[in-house]
């Protein structure tokens, strides 16, 4: 494509996060807007990305920054849609797209799609990409890089709308896979929400420890905690939404979980290594299956040594 | 210290894996022995230690190796001490060190304690370092740079040896701290095998899903997912014999465990907002003090690139 017919127009983004300011910079690298404007509730916001020029136009005024959009990104947390749906709702040009990264779909589609007149498309996605960081500094170009990106347009959605959208994120790197909305919310109930509850629970529970053992535990959390802490570093309001958003899907999973941790406590507390040994060897295969798609990110036992990739 | 005066004459390591390679390699770098023998049981696994230079003689007879040894390392999984101990108690030169990298400390001193005569001396340990990786390969020197190394020496335990094994850690990079036994156990029961517990937990709840679900379960593991997978592809034998052998301290946190995730559920199913927003606001504290101890480590959400740093 040439910087001569960008594939969108003026496209607006609500929310200039870590979500937001990736795609602004994709917009922007390969060409991909004529015009990019940003919506953030809070002046700090809008100067940050104002100095870190992810926009050409950064306003507080959502309904004024969707006014002659050709495409819609809501990249708030999904708490916020409705809102935001609701103020925008008279704003939109007539055949434009409405597309969002939220983490949940079906709660998405009930919040928005009431307030998506006719003739605007409305093209739900998920780029299935993150970092526990966010907000607009947060924000980098290569993060949808070789990472799925989930869309999920409700039955009789324009299909040519669905393949704008889709070329928006193959253009970023990712490779777009279209499902039914609940469909997405069940699996990303195993993938992500589960994963994270968990990480949040375990964090608590060493986080009600007394003082000092809570000391000893950041002291030795290089032996698997870590991780976990990286997780629910996450950002609460989001994470909050998510689970609000998906209630049903998390519950689940949950109960399959808590089933299958107490199957592994029963055999701790028996004393059957053999049941623990055969669980830890099955185990093994999933990660095969992580590493051989591309999908396993890099981990570096060591600390990040150059100091202009520091972490927040 | 000059290479005329290492800290150990002869060296022996039972046990030359993730563990037992990383500190063969800087036993080697830093002329901390003036002779490293290292035993394995197999004889492929014999062969790749001496190809990867790992010791200066190998061997599958335990207690010729640890004959006329200064200091003995029992680096194999945790499961295998007493019947090791047993094997070479008849062995030991008179004042030789033996310690431990094993992840448990009382089932250890429980184990060992009986086979080590009088006259030597038995200094146990933990590197509070791993990776997910395991076999002579693995091994690399950086390990145990800037990580924590916990002794648990018994009462009682001669103090100059303690210092030995004390300085071995320092001249590794690694930080050492004394502690109880008892106290370890309950340490590590929070900050390591409670986190792999429920790492592999959630990858089996996830492998028990239909074939279809855990095909995207994999294509979609970037969003949480993945980083159980990676600690959940911990050596099975190793974890076996750590849960087998630290039962109580994590029965007992499990259930707080338990006790907070019941709640949190709780608090979803109810749509309790608040709740879930507080409680994932003030886990990020633990994570800022990981971060600034520099026990962090280094995740790129992007896969790692250069072909000779890849996985297994
Ligand atoms: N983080 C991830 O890993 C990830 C991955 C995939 C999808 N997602 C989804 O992407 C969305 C954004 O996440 P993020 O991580 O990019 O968040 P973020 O970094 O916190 O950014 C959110 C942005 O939205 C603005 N904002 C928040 N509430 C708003 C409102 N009511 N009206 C207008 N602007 C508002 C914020 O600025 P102000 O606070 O100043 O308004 C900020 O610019 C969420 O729906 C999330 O579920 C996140
Ligand atoms: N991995 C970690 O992250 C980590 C961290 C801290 C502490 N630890 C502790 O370190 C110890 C070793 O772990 P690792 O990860 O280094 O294991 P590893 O990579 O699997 O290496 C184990 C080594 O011990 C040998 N071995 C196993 N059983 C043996 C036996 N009965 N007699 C003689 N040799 C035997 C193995 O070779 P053969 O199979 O051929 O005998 C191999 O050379 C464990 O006690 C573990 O709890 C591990």
């Amino acid at each position: 494509m040439t910087s001569a017919t960008p594939l969108f127009g003026r496209v607006c983004l609500l929310g200039v996060g870590l979500i937001g300011g990736s795609l602004a910079i994709n917009l922007r690298e390969k060409s991909l807007a004529r015009e990019i404007v940003g919506v953030a509730r809070r002046q700090e916001t809008r100067e940050q990305i104002k100095k870190l020029g992810l926009a050409d136009t950064v306003t507080g005024d959502a309904a004024e920054a969707v006014r002659g959009s050709d495409l819609i990104i809501f990249s708030t947390p999904v708490g916020s849609y409705a809102a935001l749906g609701e103020a925008i709702s008279g704003a939109f040009k007539k055949g434009a797209i409405v597309t969002d990264v939220g983490s949940v779909k079906n709660a998405v589609i009930r919040d928005l799609g009431p307030f998506v007149p006719e003739g605007v498309h409305f093209v739900p996605g998920h780029p299935i990409a993150g970092t526990e960081h966010s907000g607009p500094a947060a924000a980098f170009g290569e993060l949808f890089e070789d990472r799925y990106c989930i869309l999920t347009p409700p039955p009789g959605t324009d299909d040519a709308a669905v393949k704008k959208v889709q070329a928006l994120w193959e253009a970023c790197g990712s490779t777009v896979q279209i499902m039914d909305a609940a469909h997405h919310d069940k699996v990303l109930g195993i993938t992500s929400h589960l994963p994270h509850l968990i990480a949040y629970t375990i964090v608590a529970t060493a986080q009600d420890l007394e003082e000092a053992t809570r000391q000893e535990v950041i002291r030795y959390s290089a032996s698997g905690f870590r991780d976990f802490t990286r997780i629910a570093a996450s950002d609460p309001i989001m994470w909050r939404d998510i689970f609000l958003n998906n209630r049903e899907a998390v519950l689940e999973i949950l109960q399959r979980f808590t089933e299958d941790l107490t199957a592994l406590q029963r055999a701790i507390r028996w004393g059957e290594g053999d049941v623990l040994e055969t669980l830890f060897t099955r185990t093994r295969e999933i990660r095969r299956g992580v590493v051989e798609l591309g999908q396993a990110g890099t981990f570096d036992t060591r600390e990040r040594k150059t100091p202009e990739e520091s972490e927040d």
